[in-house]
């Protein structure tokens, strides 16, 4: 069992609807010594890939995000979830249905922030049933740019994202993947 | 001039309505060495008090607080801005206007994570009017805590926000003041 797994054990809890509370390391509180060793791990993992950006989506994947991309010395975006008025210009942008609040948001990146040719390593705090992460690919990939890889903290196994997406040929790396989770019992597998 | 108001005249854009525009630096691509001198700047500033914890607001002070918390050696909070179905539990809670968008959020932070006489550093991109900060205030005093002062990237000078937050005595240190700013000319002038 790795740290993350350690940790999930220790300090997460499963709630009904396939929901597990990360609020104490993760997600509202933020344990920044786990969120170094999560950066370090996710750049491990694509040691071999070259990496010219790192990109994620508000709000709990900047945490995840932002030692990953001071490790590999490159510029972190993060797309947006709603135009604001001080996002003008053009923007490239995708629907994505949250999991988590079951409403679907308008994800935007501005363009100049994406050029084709750029290898972009997706970063994420969950992977679930993948809807963010695919409108993040298809961003990337309609700015002509790459999707290098998908570096997520924990992957619910039992969704079928990770599987997907997967199967479409992309690289997906998480820290920890569960297998299974109870609420009942509170008892999580990991793979 | 410091690092952060070169970069300020060299990449950030003055936007009709007091807006000024940071995306490529600071709130939609991030630069992580520029965030890391911001948050070794907050640090440096704040050497003398003694710090529980850091708490911001989503999003873009997520970015800022997390090298100050790293630096510290202490966890980071983030205040939410709504009611999310896996935010259960007791909150405490502040309304808050948001100068970007015009609307009112309601911002929350759960309750097990601020601890009667903790000490909390508050830390956000910008200071404009300074309601996030007072909600976050609200926040961490009606929690028993104890705010240890206000660690910003960058002020709006010519609102009201800062001076009111020192007159209320609190110690507001803004890495970059901006005293004018003009969206005809582009000119930017610093405090």
């Amino acid at each position: 069992m790795n740290f993350l797994e350690e940790r999930i054990l220790k300090d997460g809890k499963v709630k009904a609807g396939n929901v597990l509370k990360v609020d104490r390391f993760l997600n509202h509180q933020l344990d920044i010594p786990l969120l170094e060793k999560i950066g370090e791990e996710i750049c491990r993992r694509f040691a071999d890939v070259p990496i010219t950006k790192v990109l994620t989506i508000e709000t709990s994947g900047i945490a995840v995000a932002y030692p990953v991309a001071r490790a590999l010395g490159v510029p972190l975006v993060f797309a947006k979830k709603s135009r604001s008025i001080n996002l003008e210009g053009k923007f490239l942008v995708a629907e994505v249905k949250s999991f988590t609040h079951g409403n679907i948001n308008r994800v935007l990146v501005s363009k100049k922030f994406l050029n084709p040719g750029e290898k972009v390593l997706l970063v994420d705090d969950f992977l679930a049933d993948g809807s963010a992460m695919q409108g993040l690919i298809s961003i990337v990939e309609s700015a002509g740019a790459e999707v290098a890889g998908l570096g997520i903290a924990i992957e619910k196994g039992f969704q079928e994202g990770g599987s997907r997406l997967r199967n479409l040929g992309y690289r997906v790396e998480a820290v920890a993947t569960i297998d299974a989770m109870d609420a009942e019992t509170g008892t999580i597998a990991f793979r």
